[in-house]
């Protein structure tokens, strides 16, 4: 594994020794504290060898735990990432890159763009594909984005669109049962590419997280992977509060449905909670802030997470994606 | 995973906030760094799951982390599971208990033992039982054990003894051959229990690597995962140099062949260098501190790590412990 100890970056801002050691030294700056996140993948439910390209999943696998730092307000320090692959992925065919050389395409072009060296990790061989990829970030004492502090008559926001990785992932399956060489994850046509690239190539809100926890404007955050449905839920149980979201309000992305944008998992935004004293610019680094609902008291009678209409609330279930099979639901410990 | 969530402790020194969040955040002592270290194990290759009994399982994937912390000499802050499983192992039958509550009876035993709260992982349920472990600990910034300052003249020193995982599995494999229930873990009778222990709980070194931290008496250090022909070519190579074994002062466990304290690999022992004007005691928090070799100038004409024996010196080639199939040996990135 010379070749990955090459490729990765061996030295970065914080990053005092990686690949080569029993252990990686990091080094935080004075006054803060450490932000660490584990996400395991397992071909079949999080990804698809024959969906989805190696630099694809390369680039989710990573992105799912810069996300969490990004949820947190944290600047990244370091990545880790444990990778137990068939032998036939880790060696190439003919002039072929190998699959896993692909798979490290994809990851660390992005980690390059979220300055988040690859610090170390282990590799086995396994006749399943898993990936657990772990974030270290730092943070400033006392200043991170929790779920828990979200209260009554703050108001809700989300960064960017919604359902547009449902979407993507839909039409990627699609693509996939149609395709005549089942063998491998399809082409996939340039006209499709932007609707696709959210689901294929989704982006941490890194720089978003940064700003409102420099900033100090949210009350609550986190990440959107399972869904807004599903995510609004933890937040306010966190919180111990209740929340309405207003349909008419949420930034669908174009192409995705409104199911998609209230269900779909992985679209890797950022869902926060802020007083209404709080003046919320209408994009941060380029990415649109949209407000979306408001946070209410917890009653007993009422559902956690109402929907409002024109023609009033409705119960929002938590309904967050199912990745690959009916049961798939990925609990998170 | 409410259960888990109430069983890991949620609060120690260092252990700001653990499960239920985006991340878990983690805090440092004034002056010090981070030790951060990634083990996959995975089913059929690190473990068998009709071999090894869940609580012997969950303490082993904790004690592959906590060895690397201790070879760095570090303490540990926290530690961070992600595990995939086959949903039959996640729920109970009648009466008796999820196999997955077994697991965690075992990890959080050791975790309690060597002070590493469980802070944080990723559940999923995977056709293949796979762990990755996370150990994050602590060391005083640029005292971290290496394994790179091994010099020419240095003593080579190993804690405890030698062999016995590797003794143990083999029995292990016996009892489990034939057992007359294959679906299940063999009973190990009491008789048994001393041998096998050091295979089934094996004990990190970490107050041994504290100690070695802290009086700055080794020039480099690694943990013994891969065997002593493995690892002691690992430390050779980051170090730039060779180095002797003296057959004759291996301090080989009982019921343990000079093969197995050679080769065999997961004693977790301590391996280190001193210079030969360091004074050693004999035993460190009451494990034995044995001499068994020295460090040389690397030769191009000679081999790596050479054994000493009463008719001279031969090579010893790094044999290091092949897991559970000819080719598992296990690759570190």
């Amino acid at each position: 594994m010379q070749q990955i100890r090459t490729r990765a970056a061996r030295s970065a801002a914080g990053l005092r020794m990686g690949i080569g050691d029993d252990c990686a030294l990091l080094r935080t700056r004075p006054g803060e504290e450490l932000a660490v996140t584990t996400d395991l993948s397992i071909a079949g439910r999080h990804f698809r060898l024959d969906w989805h390209s190696p630099e694809s999943i390369g680039h989710r696998t990573l992105a799912r735990g810069l996300s969490d730092l990004a949820a947190m307000g944290a600047r990244p320090l370091a990545a880790f990432l444990s990778l137990g692959l068939p032998g036939e992925l880790t060696r190439a065919k003919g002039r072929q890159p190998a699959w896993i050389d692909r798979f490290f395409d994809g990851f660390l072009a992005l980690a390059a763009t979220c300055k988040s060296p690859l610090a170390g990790g282990d590799l086995a061989e396994s006749p399943l594909a898993v990936a657990d990829i772990v974030l270290v970030g730092a943070v400033p004492r006392g200043r991170a984005l929790l779920r828990s502090g979200a209260r009554p008559g703050d108001l809700l926001y989300v960064t960017g669109s919604l359902g547009a990785a449902a979407a993507g992932l839909l039409r990627l399956g699609e693509l996939a049962a149609t395709a005549k060489d089942h063998s491998k994850p399809p082409v996939i046509p340039r006209r499709m590419l932007p609707l696709l690239s959210r689901h294929l190539h989704p982006q941490p809100r890194i720089a978003q997280g940064l700003w409102l926890q420099r900033r100090g404007l949210a009350t609550a955050a986190l990440d959107l992977s399972d869904g807004l449905s599903t995510d609004l839920a933890h937040l306010c149980a966190e919180s111990g509060v209740a929340a309405e979201v207003d349909a008419a309000a949420l930034p669908i992305a174009p192409g995705a449905t409104m199911t998609q944008a209230l269900h779909g998992g992985e679209d890797y935004e950022l869902l926060f909670a802020a007083s209404p004293a709080s003046r919320l610019p209408r994009a941060i680094s380029g990415v649109p802030i949209t407000r979306v609902g408001r946070i209410v008291r917890a009653r007993r009678s009422h559902a956690t997470v109402s929907l409002m209409t024109s023609v009033g609330a409705e119960p929002l279930e938590p309904r967050g994606w199912q990745h690959f099979s009916p049961d798939a639901n990925t609990p998170t410990i």
